[in-house]
């Protein structure tokens, strides 16, 4: 039994998954698709580099296929990432690699130039149907990763900046990651990293993003506070996460990925 | 072969839902796992119990995991029920027990205490990928449910408020139970509720909602209107539902879950 | 290993997607399920006939059940198609028939008239649960198409409009065929059309939509204009696609799926 995992931001209104779904059934039909989400922000790369890194130590040993595109039909190449706990295919974009580190490190990259793995003609457009998830689909039919093109160095592949986190002087620096479904907002700090910027998370704090300040307090849940209270709290990744018990932090607070946040004593 | 099902308010926006669908795969690979929905409305219990009670006569036999769990957190348990025709995991809630109902009731309920089942650490805010999901998974495998944690008495089980239904004077009084992608407005009330409050289904009848109040009447199905015309009919899952042919009940009757409605004859 | 693929309007929101997962389940339970996508605009039959047509070729050999019905409960019938590359179950209102085209043409046509194996009672609203899941479930367990019911006529099939295009004059008319989630704006013309236009496809070019007027160019892909610019390029199913590099065409044009275009020399 061999996993493939999918991850893009295609959404799915149209028919883009399915689709894809349809060329990796056509080309290995006793592999098993999971989809992680199909809901990265449109053409955000470190969104779904992001969104990748938090869930692939969740998944099974799979090859993970993941495809937020926004230079598809450009110079850019399809790469395969080989790591000691599945391997990863998809774009050159630094989508891949903070995943990849998650499961050990990057042990071997290769650029997809072998295009008898690939459907033809290529579209410009649409490189996840034509080019990345029929490859993943051999992979996971048991392809090695050396037959899918020329090994590349693993210090050339393009990489995204770091989430922004500066520490010190009694305050954390950072920017806001995501926010989800339920309005959390998760920031680029941890727990640790309040500690080491020498605040006392026992004490009240004051978050400041989008021009509003607001004092909270860091709580185990968000069922530490009343409802309707904002608070932070480490949210299932790890991370800090701005809260509302029972509401939506992103309603009291105009954030957007990306934005940035002071968090220091009141 | 067999199968988990899964229902959850977590969107397909984020990772939430794939990285549940991780736990189930890494746990146990051959389990088949079938998405009911995960569009239950945000923390709204009364809807996901609805949703998972007008699903679950169509589902195979199964473990039916749900998670709809504003009190993440708390103090509330996660329970494992047994029914004659499946199981259910999720939490301590109401969420599971009009489904549990529907299959012929509960015939034995079970703290989630074994925390040998879990993930570790488990987190404080996503109990799904760290208690409930991986426990599913383990009964889906053939765990027994006894295994999971202590017995307790099927009355201690925290239940739901029944949705409003009251009868007589002339009048339905009820409540909406959900408002669906159609913009149909399912109602709280079936046929045979009209008919015992002593109204005649064949006559003209007036619903009023949301302060407004619109002549209907009852008809075999949207269809048997004119396009654009409101009318009441028997919805797919047996209740009254409020509709327009060819456009959307709710854009006509401002509508939302739990508001409350009143059906005479005008 | 048998697939069978779903297309619908049934969006994922609510559980009609999963229920007829079980029922599908439950009849069929070794039979694959590969989702299509359930995003088709609401009632939109040409929209979701467009998009079963484009994605069908790259689907496996299967039975392909789709479920856009706005006559749900009126004296439309049920139908199943044979074709020499899979079959189809659906309505008989023109949902089927371009991508029955797509695989060879539709060899046999069968009415929907055999109850038995549809579930009962059968509800007046929601025939994909009760007639065409359960009927395509059975197919793909291996039933004969022609014992589905009574064999009608190809030729009294109910087919949609198709869409318009009309060639000459020094321009291209035509409509717009759907906006997906990026934005890009489908044209019902290929690039052959335009230069059977009599249209240079090397010079620039005029496209009017909306009561707007843009000037633009027929390039490779998206990211051969810049950041910002707009463009026209052959989508990934051969149509010509309005695009925005790294934007949204259809910000900038207020194009909605059947609205007329016309394309000519500025």
């Amino acid at each position: 039994m061999s996993w493939l995992t999918f991850t893009s931001d295609y959404g799915l209104q149209d028919a883009f998954v399915g689709v894809c779904h349809g060329v990796i059934a056509r080309t290995a039909p006793a592999v098993r698709v999971l989809d992680v989400t199909h809901g990265v922000r449109r053409h955000d790369l470190r969104h779904g580099a992001l969104v990748l890194q938090q869930a692939v130590g969740y998944l099974p040993q799979a090859v993970h296929l993941a495809v937020v595109d926004p230079g598809v039909g450009t110079a850019r190449h399809g790469i395969a990432l080989k790591t000691p706990r599945g391997s990863f295919v998809g774009p050159d974009n630094g989508l891949l690699l903070w995943a990849a580190e998650e499961l050990g490190g990057i042990e071997a990259a290769y650029q997809l130039t072998e295009e008898r793995y690939w459907l033809s003609p290529v579209s410009a457009t649409f490189h996840g149907r034509d080019i990345f998830a029929p490859v993943a689909a051999r992979i996971a039919n048991g392809l090695a990763l050396s037959k899918v093109g020329d090994e590349c160095a693993v210090d050339a592949l393009v990489s995204l900046p770091r989430p922004l986190l500066i520490l010190g002087h009694g305050e954390v620096r950072g920017e806001v990651l995501a926010v989800d479904r339920f309005g959390n907002i998760q920031l680029s700090a941890r727990v640790q990293d309040v500690v080491a910027a020498g605040l006392d998370p026992a004490q009240s704090l004051e978050l400041t993003m989008a021009e509003q300040s607001l004092g909270v307090r860091l709580v185990h849940t968000f069922a530490g506070v009343a409802p309707g209270c904002f608070a932070l709290c480490e949210d299932a990744t790890g991370y800090l996460a701005a809260v509302v018990n029972q509401g939506r932090a992103s309603d009291l607070l105009a954030a957007r990925t990306g934005d940035g946040f002071v968090l220091a004593h009141g």
